[in-house]
């Protein structure tokens, strides 16, 4: 009886944390649907409120940490449960990271904004980004949640995709420029939130990878598609 | 006795994979160094070598995770040698990333000079920053090899002079390309391998970070040059 409540209290530990990495993955999700809406909607309020908020994405990232520490240290987490563990570790590095970039296109909008400009960029291709690596944000946080590759491959396709799209939009800016050389400065601030959009689909990516670390014991960060494929689709 | 046996051997582990972090920053060190080579001299096949020679750094990645938790799952660490290792998954986390960008400079520089171009870009700037960051570097891997503090708030100073001599950068590409928009393409790989240099200081910020957590058990992310000042000069 002992052992089993103990096993139990262990289980409630683990599902806190859980629970934690759960809750920071939707702030983060809102931060970057708040961060687009500064953009474009110019509403330099929003933006201020997306880089406040980033001290409560920094705050869980340290708790989840401490909480993890307590658990290896308490517990004897065997493979399976370590790998849980490890996986959330990893999890919220990437998980701030996108907080860090929402609040960069965030201080954007606010410079953008705040001071008023000749040139009113266009977010089309920005919107199209944020869209596609919302969704994958959302994936693999349902797969870390339900412990489930099926989605893992879908995700590394998206991920391909935003990066086409990002140099589609690379492309588009440099015509930009060419056509009115006076939109540059305008234009450089719209390509690097178009950069930190690409790199939120890294980061979401990155987490999908951990949940097929954690439920088939195997790395395949740094593999192509094709692995990918193998692994997760059989 | 045997518990002593069991005890060398748990040391000979935990140094095993210190050496391995080790080895692993050397060589993301020598990653930079060849990739602005590279870039500088106009050497595709450097630029090709740093490419090939990434999946070296992703692979010690890939073993240096496996050997943490292997250590954690057959030990049971205490406190200190706890910190120790979920430093160490962090740090590889940011070694191999600083391996990323000096990649993207690589590819930056076979893309400039595989097509011949007609105007060649100047690298004084980014110089300068390769400057800097490789020194931020080794004063990281130095903190985290001596588990020494006294130079966090160094690398956190020095962080900041790169973001500053990014912006400067990058205002003078922006008067480069006003002046000729024929420079615009050229100027702007110029600004993402800035971007990459930036990126690497980040990082190496990030690790010096680590150290403070696994020496002073206190978590300084996310916290002012005054709140790191506190903790580690005293």
């Amino acid at each position: 009886m002992q052992f089993e409540h103990t096993s139990k209290q262990y289980d409630v530990e683990l599902e806190s944390v859980r629970a934690k990495v759960l809750e920071m993955g939707g702030l983060v999700e809102q931060q970057i649907v708040n961060a687009l809406e500064a953009l474009t909607s110019a509403d330099v309020n929003l933006a201020k409120d997306v880089m406040e908020r980033d001290t409560r994405v920094n705050a869980l990232e340290v708790q989840v940490d401490e909480d993890c520490s307590h658990i290896i240290a308490r517990r004897q987490p065997a493979a399976r449960d370590l790998r849980m563990i490890m996986m959330m570790v990893k999890t919220i590095t990437d998980l701030e990271r996108i907080g860090d970039e929402a609040t960069k296109i965030a201080r954007t909008a606010q410079r953008i904004y705040e001071q008023d400009r000749m040139y009113k960029p266009r977010f089309n291709e920005i919107k199209t980004m944020v869209g596609i690596v919302r969704e994958m944000l959302r994936t693999s946080l349902d797969s870390f949640a339900r412990l489930d590759v099926s989605q893992t491959l879908e995700v590394a396709k998206q991920d391909e995709q935003v990066d086409e799209q990002f140099r589609a939009a690379m492309r588009q800016l440099i015509t930009f420029m060419l056509e009115d050389p006076r939109t540059i400065s305008m234009s450089l601030e719209v390509l690097f939130v178009a950069k930190a959009v690409e790199r939120i689909g890294d980061h979401a990516k990155n987490i999908s990878e951990y949940v097929v670390y954690m439920v088939k014991g195997k790395d395949i960060r740094h593999t192509s598609l094709q692995d990918i494929a193998r692994e997760t689709q059989s």
